[in-house]
């Protein structure tokens, strides 16, 4: 399809060509900038160029012809929403988390200043009309995670109807079966959206899909604890991105032939830094697409990220949904305790997250952690706290940083982090 | 008692002496200055006075002869504890919410330096060993209602044991199934601390006992609508946060009494200022003892308070019980249906809030409304659009303040809030 004609679907989609222009370019200029200019880069990586490159171009256009077939499009904001229930009623799921500035004049005028970018971003791209894929959504999903977010829905459900579904705060009994009544509604509206029953086969089916989809980025995830780093951060965290947005099934092959190669690489100790470059895991919020900012300043200060404990990372695949259930209610049990594992900093307590990150820390010989909060995302800051002492009984270096979208902090962010790194050579 | 025994009392608590000192000093000040200065206060304001003065004395005093005889005291942060069940069990009830900027260093070194004055100042209290009622608790509640104090609750139990409920985000039947489960949960917790049994009777009673006060402060709260306004603002918001500290029984008894003298003074057309003042109606987050700054200035400017809708006013007593429950099944159904009521801003959607208001400023005849959001909630700043939005659709004005327990901005607020208060005259 030629560019002429993604203006026309843009434009079916009623998004500012302007504005968006301006976002193409500016996301062009940091992809050139942060990932074309890698060294010794994997050949799967042209998988990623391409969906990166045609993110708003082919993979809306899919989306669109798949309406056109009378499938139905929903967006979600957070790894809570069930995508094998929307997959069982043959609708596609795609990520709307937003990490680029651009909307946040406007979005502060429905949501408070006080509110972290990533809200901001997904509010201000609505409201200035630059994100084709909230644009193509039939349904917007949200959740009762954060504040933030739990309240930004009601703005936002003013611009476009959004459903939300109610995760429990603590992880008791209880609030488990609040949340498999959640599920349950959710089901049904996805039902009634699309016109198709959920049957157990397909969710069954739907279970598989998505699983196999974990198990790809778990295989990605285990590569990484080879030394010399098979692949950057960057990279890696890219892959975990894209799983939000593109097709499942092609993603899962995808990234199953570049995990080949990183193991053809690591059997040659090829890697995409040296041996003694320190290692550092990324811990704490989730970065959406173009939020590179902190793994580039990262990468650029002479260390390489060999994990992401955040929920475009290990949150998103760590746990996998039970496969043996043959009946409806079995797998919707299944599926609600799989979710449950989630360890996400709005519950309470969220010890398993300390362990977790420890486990993991180790399990990739990282060197350090740095543990990443938006600016205002309180459930991430508190836990900053907490993760800065499980690390330390462990012996494990972490450093916090706390920031936002804006690059105007780049230079001391550098500065702080070649400080941390140098510690750990 | 005399002075020398209450040092001792508060030195068997462990509180930090000279800080103590310090704390009553400014607390004896500001309520001079903010409270005694006042001309033409009611006769009833004496129990006030008394109440305040004896407030870390008298009441610690009682508290501890209660424990000496066996009862147990349980200290709380929101009006989603069900004090009915507290009674049942023969424990006493005391609000922790803390009004004062003492301890927010060392509340940061445990909590996010973006959290709000209330929640860094109750843990600030703790480890600075400021307050009496804290250290007299022997079972802390907390809730999870914002992220905020979700979240410090975690850090507040490596302080001091603090026993969280879940209080639900959103109003389903399946939300109040959980929250009805949180009440059981509750109720065994307090039967254990205590050794006691919430019989029907004893509940029957505590919810009588709780219900009356709430009737007292609705009595007041109507009051309130004559002009010339009967009692002022910050008289009433004392009310109010007194409710959480004096006994209940003897609180309920000195307001009917105050409430007896409003109503000669409103037949007498007598009121604490002239008929054309303008009239406002507080709004938003809760204002715990000594935070009394936006009442001191927004009366200084020629304005008097007319109502809080607030946890520390009318979302505290608005909602009775329903009494006609005799088993312990109905009764606890009751109450959880009652306090499912409450519009906090943490529930998504709180649509019921902006009727409320909008209600509330009817009818207690307010020209226009002040919406109070303590910086860094999160909940409260989103709902001050909505609130603000659904005021002008009825011809109210509104002016929304964000500020915290420091001093450094009354001069702003002043210069705010007179200019909104000559639009209103
Ligand atoms: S961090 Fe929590 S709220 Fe955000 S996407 Fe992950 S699970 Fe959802
Ligand atoms: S980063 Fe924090 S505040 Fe922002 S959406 Fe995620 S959990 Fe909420
Ligand atoms: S504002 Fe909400 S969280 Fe705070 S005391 Fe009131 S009900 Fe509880
Ligand atoms: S004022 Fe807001 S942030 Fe602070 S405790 Fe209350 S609801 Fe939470």
């Amino acid at each position: 399809m030629t560019q002429q004609n993604y203006r026309k679907m843009w434009e079916a989609l009623d998004l500012d060509l302007d504005a968006h222009d301006g976002l193409l370019e500016v996301l062009g200029k940091f992809y050139g900038d942060i990932y074309l200019s890698q060294q010794g880069r994997l050949a799967g990586a042209e998988y990623l160029d391409f969906v990166l490159s045609e993110i708003h171009g082919l993979r809306i256009q899919e989306l669109r012809e798949a309406q056109a077939a009378g499938r139905k499009v929903i967006g979600s904001f957070c790894v809570f929403v069930p995508e094998e229930i929307t997959m069982a009623a043959d609708a596609i799921q795609v990520g709307l988390c937003a990490g680029a500035e651009a909307g946040t004049e406007q979005a502060e005028q429905v949501i408070p200043r006080n509110t972290c970018a990533l809200i901001k971003s997904f509010v201000g791209f609505k409201m200035a009309k630059l994100c084709p894929f909230t644009e193509s959504c039939d349904l917007v999903v949200g959740e009762t995670t954060c504040d933030g977010k739990k309240k930004a829905y009601e703005a936002f459900n003013e611009l476009t109807p959004t459903y939300v579904m109610e995760v429990p705060q603590t992880k008791s009994k209880a609030a488990l079966e609040l949340w498999k009544t959640e599920i349950r509604r959710y089901l049904a509206e996805v039902e009634k959206l699309t016109g198709n029953t959920v049957t157990a086969e397909k969710l069954k089916q739907g279970i598989k899909t998505v699983n196999a989809r974990r198990r790809v980025l778990q295989r990605l995830n285990k590569l990484r604890a080879a030394s010399p780093a098979p692949i950057s951060g960057r990279d890696a965290l890219l892959i975990n991105q894209i799983s939000f947005y593109d097709d499942p099934e092609r993603f899962t092959a995808k990234i199953n032939e570049l995990c080949d190669e990183l193991e053809t690489r690591i059997a040659e100790k090829q890697g995409v830094a040296d041996e003694d470059t320190p290692r550092l895991l990324l811990s704490g919020c989730p970065m959406a697409v173009p939020n590179w900012k902190l793994p580039y300043v990262t990468e650029s200060a002479g260390a390489v990220i060999v994990g992401e404990e955040s929920c475009i990372g290990t949150r998103n695949f760590r746990d996998l949904v039970d496969e043996s259930g043959t009946t409806l209610d079995e797998m919707i049990d299944a599926l609600a305790e799989r979710y449950m594992q989630i360890d996400c900093a709005c519950f309470t307590p969220n010890t398993e997250r300390l362990d977790n990150v420890t486990a993991l820390a180790k399990d990739l010989n990282a060197d350090g952690v740095i543990h990443y909060s938006l600016l205002f995302c309180q459930p991430y800051s508190h836990e900053s706290m907490k993760v800065d002492k499980a690390l330390q009984n462990e012996g494990i270096p972490m450093l916090s940083i706390e920031t936002d979208y804006s690059m105007e902090d780049v230079e001391q962010l550098k500065t702080r982090i070649e400080a941390f790194v140098e510690t750990l050579a």
